[in-house]
């Protein structure tokens, strides 16, 4: 008998059974007026999430190609951007950003650690002769499951001299995203987190300020192309062959996160992580974020002190079917993460803490008294 | 009642029901050793379709990421190309070209024109400063149902100072490609063509003479950077987030194509496009390629004077649900296109022209006398 495997990682997330339906779908053509009519629906769908009326384009990427279409579409080699690098995702960002000749002012962090807005704000003051021309950061940096005050950075980039480039690829469904009212101009996400969908396509929402810094921009590009993607946004369409059966999938997905809510969404994503936190926490064991910045959709956790996480992982998955991440980077072999978000409920993470606790005890660890 | 559609498009082609199944197959994480098993056994059935022994990088990307993956990971502003430009999509490779500040040299042919070796041979000799870094073609070229003389140009190419790119998007597993044995140094190949899966993947070999030009290329790259793809290759992943769905895919995909045999996959599609060219000209319809450069893949087709494609494709679709594709860029309009490719069958044709026969008729066109 095969058993149910229990994937909590940051992404793939599991994907509902109605949406992995709607996936296999046989093929139609992707410029037909029977796929613009779904295409429309997905398009509805993702301003919704967004809270935005911007146009959302539809990348056949990775979330990492909508990183790179926000910098190339925007900037030019020897422009200056202002990067929040809480972690291994703010870091590729910059490596990608050198890549295309830009400038990288950086705030850097200690893992776990966020941004503080009001060091945005002084870099911004102090930049006079309106250098910086974008803010990046992430809203939820996956590697160490640390939500950023997006709303306060943002709101603090839109009244300043640059764009907010924002990767909302772990964070968005997960926690609060209003793009329109706090004016962010570029906000990423993936489908294989919240939305409960296979990885292969990026989201990313383009504000009105972003248009004229996309005329000055020098950076080369053409199947990230903005403009070819507004041109056919417009149409329903993407520039090049769409990925068809990842649109059924979307579609059938933002039905069922439009059914329970965003709101009631983002309610449930706190109720996972707050469950999670305070279980790890009853255990002894280390929490990486503080509360105050603690990620809705992975929780990053010191392993006890003597237990290699690696070992633990392969006996989790080995004995329980249960699969939890790694540290990614420079924490490889030094955490672990439990992703929370999209399709995973409160019964599989009861279930997979009731095997990593089993797990712990067989590997020695001693948990507090009174822990069952 | 649902009937079924019959999609003869040039992409997204039918899915067969064994590889829709295997897409919707739950997520596991991209980086597991269960799914670097599966990454592994595409990378061999890749391989056997290419007749190469080079990596074949897989990108989460449409078709057209591929060839621009080409570009950005070979060249460097001010660097010059030979591009055959046969059709549309030739057109679109010189646009990306010189978006990224290459200088293309064109050898450009009418629409169902193929090239001919000798004007590669001539343009590479005649290049005594060995300024050409690469000659760009299509194996097949979508958008007039051109095959080019693939094997002969690469020959030549091979034997010269440039290197061969070669887009097999819809030419790959329906004409013979012998990547090693032609010395193609880059070919390009999509997942939605004729290896039956949806669209979302680009496939792209890469041979040594390509990588002293990576070294000294300074077009800027991130996601597309072969280097990224050629390390997580090794280690049978993507740099970021692989497609899992469409792995899945792919598994079930490479299965059937090497279960029908690649030789026999030839065969099938050389038997589907002799007829529909049969059929059409036994109508009295004009083809717009000659036999000996007909697509295996997709045969474009003038429509009889006086009758208006548009018109007799929305006919086609609404009466019998058989859709054919259109005229694209300077051809929207003016011609039809019949895809023969992947999971269609002869009996999917059969049907389709049966009916394309009705719908003519019922436009007032008049068969030569012997058409039942």
């Amino acid at each position: 008998m095969e058993s149910k495997q229990y994937l909590l990682i940051p992404g793939p997330t599991p994907v509902p059974d109605s949406v992995r339906q709607a996936e296999a779908q046989q093929m139609i053509g992707h410029r037909s007026s029977d796929f613009t009519k779904i295409f429309g629906e997905v398009q509805d769908g993702l301003k919704q999430i967004y809270h935005t009326k911007n146009p959302v384009f539809i990348i056949p990427s990775s979330g990492t190609g909508g990183m790179e279409a926000a910098i190339v579409n925007t900037l030019s080699p020897g422009d200056k951007i202002l990067l929040c690098n809480i972690g291994d995702f703010g870091k590729r960002w910059g490596e990608m950003a050198k890549a295309y000749g830009i400038v990288v002012q950086e705030i850097k962090k200690a893992p776990g650690q966020v941004i503080d807005p009001k060091e945005v704000a002084a870099a911004l003051d102090a930049d006079k002769n309106k250098e910086i021309k974008a803010v990046l950061f992430q809203q939820n940096e996956t590697s160490t499951g640390a939500l950023n005050p997006v709303k306060e950075i943002g709101e603090i980039v839109a009244k300043s001299h640059a764009i907010s480039i924002v990767d909302s690829i772990s964070g968005m469904l997960t926690a609060p995203m209003k793009v329109d009212e706090w004016g962010l101009d570029i906000v990423i996400s993936g489908s294989q987190k919240a939305y409960m969908i296979p990885p292969g396509l990026a989201f990313v929402s383009v504000g009105p300020r972003v248009w004229p810094l996309y005329e000055k921009s020098k950076c080369p590009k053409y199947y990230f192309d903005f403009k070819q993607f507004k041109k056919f946004d417009e149409k329903k369409q993407t520039p090049t062959t769409t990925p068809v059966s990842l649109i059924y999938a979307l579609q059938a997905a933002l039905r069922l996160i439009l059914a329970e809510g965003i709101e009631n969404g983002y309610k449930r994503h706190a109720a996972m992580a707050s469950f999670v936190r305070s279980e790890i926490r009853k255990w002894g064991l280390k929490l990486m974020a503080e509360d105050k910045a603690a990620s809705m959709s992975v929780t990053a956790i010191w392993p006890p002190e003597g237990i290699d996480p690696e070992a633990m992982r392969k006996e989790l998955k080995s004995k329980y079917n249960v699969v939890v991440a790694g540290g990614q980077g420079e924490l490889n072999g030094k955490i672990f993460r439990i992703g929370h978000m999209g399709g995973v409920t409160m019964d599989d993470l009861k279930f997979a803490l009731d095997a990593l606790k089993k797990v712990l005890a067989g590997m020695g660890y001693k948990f507090p008294e009174g822990v069952a």
